[in-house]
């Protein structure tokens, strides 16, 4: 980080420079909330496949304000107003989109709380910071939760074609090397126009639309729910869930303190608002909790857990098959059966080794939002009836696997 | 280029280095035929609108060869061979694939010489050298005209998956800066393997590949039938067809001797193989010649044929209206009218600056070679059965769009 | 070219897109004499060993544009005013600082016209540009000829760290391949500051200064200074000279009109001011002129001409041998000897076959404007003193070269 | 990681691919010494300032062998024999070279264990691998400490010009977004040569040697030197130093078992070599050991520690000045002393607080062994001979910064 008389500017292997302003975003990025995503990887266990893949939390929040930037520059161009406090609001709603997220991102979203998802975290600190702030986070907290009369203001942060989207998949793609999923994020950003209060994309910028919902789709498969990916992680799930039930059996289990409170206990939306303090423990936490924990675990008496936390550090995942119907009841039985034998585990220890899992994608959500092409002509289209390639079928199918994970134990 | 103690290097912004092997590949590249191909571009008159688009022929061969053995030497590591002879064969042959291109390739490909296609010629040329170089190329012909027994390896000069394609899209990406445009040449390579005689991807590659139908697309609506480029590149057809007619009349007009000789006489595949000479004077034509020629004719007394050239000079190309379906009569007719009451010309005069055209693309050509996956379990699939996204109708469907140009005449 | 509501944007593989504003830069992009610079390339025949380096003077142009609107902001974010007719001046004088490069750039600089800058060329085409215009070039030619009270200004156009070098480094590393030529442009920028109106750089920029000269040096000697681009360059110069002196004998000898008269008599500035219609004659000529020629002379009955054009369009420059030192006078008569033998001819003849010249280079020219840098302390420092690893001695150290060509003629 | 039928393909956004072979390369990447490395990053807490630069030792070793492969096939291709065995311990060599790093790699070098570099800790490290893979490793282990009498195969693992430094200046240069830092890593490869068992560099290279020189000196100074680095990992190797003094002092303090081990005594390489177990122990640390503790201390009553902790952890490192010259006593004397005041902390207290240290930095080491260019008529020169520009007082010289860390404390 460079210091110019006025602003601070950060190197950024994709974009080149990051211009910070001084200012409230400025003291936003400084606030322990926001450095806690320095230790927040993006993509959780996705570099057990690509080493590349450590990028933060940190690091993606700034590149979509960037690119927020580009965008708010452009739309004023087509000659629509945003001013200057709608502005500083769109970067601060998409600064802190992900500031709720927990741990290994997505991958423990739904195994250190309960039935939270991280926009609802998202929220709660937005809140947190306003009152820290004095009031100056509210228009961007109205952004954020849709309850500003400027609908496509939301829409920039958070619409299928929001500023994470398309930082996202051009960082992921970047780091992780899967030079496939790139996508032309600044034409995507050159070719936005307003409507009707509402975004579209002018209609010379369709094949860059096609583009990034392929790309959009093959990062999916290829990296965020690829094989190896998954076992991961659904592994690492089932380390939270056996410590969980250890420690909630009395069996003693080392943890950080912040981490161990929410292992002690299964605290849902209610929790949060009734007890403030509880946010605050929960800032506390970041992927080193875990590590250390599976680090300390992998030599524990309980050999599923000590097992698990080992597959992960040694990378030696479970075994995974994947297949386009669910499995068959009788040949997760027979795997299970297997597996008991050999490790001599009991029937409830082998729910931890042995399952199965649905994933699904779908590159583009019809019912959802649409995204809307601007034809020369005025009119404006979905991009199922804009495309002469993409139909709407093909796009609205929701694309389901079924995996299946077990422990690679050799017969003797 | 720089030479070390055996081979020469040359740099590649796209691959980094690209080694040359002393010997008969060595040869080849410094012969006149070979050497011509620096003074043809890749892209015709796109750089019209992508100034970066100036490569040449010369360098997108030197590119093929490249990855041919990339691709070679996968094809050996999965374990099927390929004899050094056959190596040295399907170089050569990647390398002349195009020698047979003359100025502007595909843009004038019907204009110089009458219906010989340049894959025509690069046979006649790769004969003609096959002479000279006695019989060195006997193979590298064979494969070329997929008369080898390994049927495999004429694909990897000439399928839907050859290296022809894999360069010149990541090339004409690169050098467009249509970043979108991309592919995953790397991976699609290390994908490749052979069953029974065929070239098939892997299905871990089939995301690559659909990236690489989408990428090809894409480059084909935004770059290689950008409708500046359509404009420009049937003007230059025009002027053609205009010097053709002039001279044929008896008017006189300057051109270099070789181009002279193509402008007075259409020739055709018989005149070549009839006329020896032939080929050796087509083969001093490039971009160069026809460049002197519209300088030089733009104050020609021709209004028709000075108007024409400088709207290429001047970067003023005829407008051009593009639309899903055939343009009517009606509207073609009162156009050409309003334009021969403007610019004081007669009907005939009128087709060179008024006229309408299709062009077409599909993305995969089911009818023709298949785009086969190794699934798993060992089937064989076509891409449009084993991608989950892609359907056949969606694929095969060829997409028709119709053009309109005429010239920009103020109203008085 | 893409136009938007307002504007139009070019893709430029290096900064992505460059945004044309409408007005008067727009129109200056449009007219024939800036349309000429797409027909020139900008490093003449480096692509006889760099095949990715067709790159136009139009395409370095507009890069360099870009990078002035990059400086304006940052100069203006520390705090110093450049108002917007200042700003509209800076883009135009630096979008029009090469317009009067001829064919081959530097190459022919004093083989088409005699002792005629491309400086003094440009400041013509301004002129005239600026009377078509309606004196709106003023300020811009007045800061193109340093003559506007803010000195800063013209800095940017033209001193040891103006937006052209920035440009053109990055450019000709881009599409030779040569990425160590690659320099930090986005940091330089960044770090630019004003002091006492002279532009300066903030301490901490140094390492990319640094990297800047090194830089700049590495790509004199790899690229500009090419053995065998100076070969074949060097050539080209014979060429011409050769052409001039039989035609000015009286022998006829084909060109382009508009070449033909610079080809008869050799021009000086002051040829230029008196005849107006000069300049207009001298904005016909692009690359193309001269290799109709080349291609045309290939064939002519004077075998010093047609042997030296040969070796252009086969790529068989000249063979050439480079040292520290003078090349002893015996040695290159022992060549000349040796040549007039072979090849059978004499005295006058051989001089352009055999020749040796000088080629210089240094990284910094201390006695010209400084690179003055901005120290923590407020001190102003000479790039020399700043830099703890440069000293002045080797920096300003003129490197000398000396290098002698002839023909590879093999023996009986 | 994608299984081919043979190998695995690992992405690198660097080099594209990386090929693992299967067999010992496999097993030793596999196995668990080797897999810590994914949890120890490359450049300590460079993070803080490049928020991309979270790529680790495990990265880096990957890269360094696929440039072995590249560097091998190279030199045979010069016509110098490189055997079989002596390829595969080559990859093994340079795989393991930094096996022995412990968390945050150079950083905490000196904290964790008591005058033992890493390059010791790898040597245990091969040998303890050697014994488990059955003498499989003795060759590779001989080039690492050049007992091996083809001298040159161990200039390939150290040396001025080794696969180490080509890897991590482009890797480090990759994910800090330092761009001017990267360096011609394929170009210098392919300028390798043996003369008299010796590394040279071709006389064509020389210029890419330069550039390598300078990117390395700017690397140091603008990212492994940064300021803001310097201070943060200075506070680090305090916070490790304070953590020790508590604990031996008999305060208890939360850690990690292997790191307690190392916390509460000061081992040895004697240590190391009586006692097996403590290599086994310290293969158990990563930087996670470090986080977790620093994340608890960062409430621990002990002021000094809690104040460091929280000073990495919401990145408000130290203030820090850097001057060419030492710190006067006085000044350090007057900050200890205004620190003690504010703080309330007393003598011994505040040299964790206020310190001053040297660093160093010499582009090249004209001692030790030499960057030896290969003239074009055979002869072998010293770079600093070779080069018309470096000379070697400038090249030699080491150059010293001092600097001077102390809290911001604000007046009252």
């Amino acid at each position: 980080m460079t210091k110019t008389k006025k602003n601070k500017i950060i190197n950024d292997p994709i974009y080149g420079f990051i211009t910070l302003e001084r200012g409230i975003i400025f003291d936003l990025i400084e606030h322990p909330y926001f450095q806690r995503l320095r230790r927040i990887t993006q993509l959780g266990l996705s570099y057990l496949v690509y080493p590349g893949a450590y990028h933060t939390r940190f690091h993606h929040a700034l590149g979509c304000m960037f690119l927020m930037k580009k965008a708010i520059q452009q739309i004023r161009n087509k000659g629509h107003e945003i001013t200057e406090k709608e502005a500083e609001a769109l970067k601060i709603a998409i600064l802190l989109h992900d500031i709720g997220h927990g741990p290994f991102s997505h991958a423990l979203e739904n195994s250190i709380v309960n039935n939270i998802s991280h926009e609802h975290l998202s929220s709660l600190f937005m809140n947190k910071l306003n009152e820290e702030f004095n009031g100056k986070l509210d228009l961007a907290i109205k952004i954020f939760n849709n309850k500003h009369p400027k609908k496509f203001l939301h829409q920039l942060v958070s619409s299928q074609l929001d500023m994470d989207r398309l930082d996202y998949l051009k960082r992921d793609s970047f780091f992780t090397g899967v030079t496939e999923g790139n996508i032309g994020t600044e034409r995507i950003i050159n070719m936005l126009d307003v409507v009707k209060d509402k975004l579209v994309i002018e209609e010379k910028g369709i094949y860059s639309i096609e583009k990034f919902l392929i790309a959009r789709r093959l990062m999916y498969w290829q990296v965020y729910l690829h094989k190896t990916v998954l076992s991961a992680e659904n592994t690492l799930i089932k380390i939270l869930k056996r410590a969980k039930d250890l420690i909630q059996k009395g069996e003693p289990l080392s943890s950080s303190k912040s981490l161990g409170l929410f292992l002690k206990k299964n605290y849902n939306l209610n929790d949060f608002t009734k007890n403030q303090e509880l946010l605050e423990v929960f800032s506390n936490l970041d992927d080193h909790d875990i590590y250390s924990c599976i680090k300390d675990w992998q030599c524990h008496s309980d050999i599923i857990l000590s097992y698990l936390c080992r597959s992960i550090l040694n990378r030696k995942p479970l075994k995974i098959k994947i297949q386009n119907t669910i499995f068959s009841e009788q040949i997760v039985e027979k795997i299970k059966q297997e597996t008991k034998n050999k490790l001599k585990i009991n029937e409830e220890e082998v729910q931890y080794m042995v399952f199965t899992e649905k994933v699904s994608n779908n590159a583009y959500q019809y019912s959802k939002d649409r995204l809307n092409i601007l034809m020369k002509n005025g009119d404006i289209k979905d991009i199922s009836d804009a495309s002469d390639q993409f139909n709407i079928e093909a796009l609205n199918k929701t694309v389901n696997k079924y995996f299946l994970c077990y422990p690679n134990v050799p017969n003797k």
